[in-house]
């Protein structure tokens, strides 16, 4: 299963050479994974609020055609790995069937001190829930 | 007086007419009024340290030219107002002598509850004495 | 008329104060304008493909309240003002009722060598029907 | 070699944990990518001149430790590898000897339709020439 989010590129998403910032996707990533983790019922303003962080330790972006100015692209979001205390999300940036930017990002789990932390079992069991839907 | 700080524009900074992107200019003066605030022996940081903020309440900018790519680019950051509560600063941002964007933003000193404090003494005369230097 | 635009605030749009960093508004505005072009029957992307711009010559932001993270907020973009080779609009940022930051910006129409120019007759009529539709 | 540049972090690149958004970081790899290949006697804005560009194809991001607001970090930028029409630079931002974040981006040479095309000799020198010195 993969959340599907779609995004209009705007002016400020560009750069000089007419196409989206390269850097912009991981904000779009970023907007991709908000969702996700709402759609599994865990927002993640909640997670925070709760005390933990998902913070990103690695991320990546293979870059196959531009988004340009207006386009209306989607964002496909997917859960593709969960460990004890970290999960993975892969990304496909599309323009109508087009793919445009692939990536991953993974987070590991912490709480306020940054330190890793395992899973409480309900968040757990959310995020277990949503991955099993996505085979 | 005004600070003068140098800014190379990066590709992340145009948008696809080729230029700075009209928001990333208020980033620019955040750059001036950090380092203003430096050289007036308050770095922001501090400030903050110390349990107190300089939120925006008011924003504006003239484009007169547009930056471009790769340009070097000044900053001119003055401290044009004191009041109780507040300061207020202007900007130019220049190419060389040609002047490309001017503004103004105001800036209320305020506590962690985000409500408006009187400034402490220290900080009073330190930024007084900031802004006779300028006259 | 006002055209009304949803933005979900990103953890990307936020600064370390907890809060919409002041710049990003102007993104915002964008967006909010874009729209509007497009229901009025102007598609900015139009506009270009015919080989004009409306660049941005003044904008201005008074910041009420913050914008927070994962805030479902609303841009109420107007047409305020159109002269023989411009356009005015003015925006409010909301989160329901309440109103988080307001500004204009000021937009000449340009050619492609950056040239003021007056409207086309289409063009023109287009912007005046939106206008009237908001009084 | 590698090409060292200081940058100062800005509140714009913070978010709400209080540390350089993960995006930005490409924002840093793009600064100091530009000033290895002025170093190298090829600076970007000549080699768009000239119809051709560096677009990213591929970018990755190992995080180590978070910037802060208010940081002197270092960027330091390495010619990695050179294809017949492509390079990869590789990329360390420190706080001093601290190394917060690690990368990668490759980038094919293209003309001005976005095909790749092998390097013209003086610029394969050139950069030959920069990645020697590396060694």
């Amino acid at each position: 299963m993969a959340n599907v989010l779609q995004i209009r590129v705007a002016y400020a998403d560009t750069d000089q050479m007419g196409m989206v910032y390269y850097g912009n996707y991981l904000t779009f990533y970023e907007r991709g994974r908000t969702e996700l983790l709402r759609e599994a019922g865990l927002p993640y303003s909640v997670i925070e609020k709760r005390g933990f962080y998902f913070p990103v330790i690695y991320a990546e972006c293979s870059y196959h055609a531009p988004a340009k100015y207006d386009d209306l692209i989607t964002i496909e979001t997917r859960l593709s790995e969960i460990t004890a205390a970290s999960i993975t999300c892969s990304y496909a940036v599309k323009n109508g069937d087009k793919v445009l930017v692939t990536g991953k990002t993974k987070h590991p789990f912490v709480n306020k001190s940054l330190k890793p932390v395992r899973f409480p079992q309900d968040i757990r069991e959310l995020l277990e829930k949503y991955l099993e839907k996505g085979n």
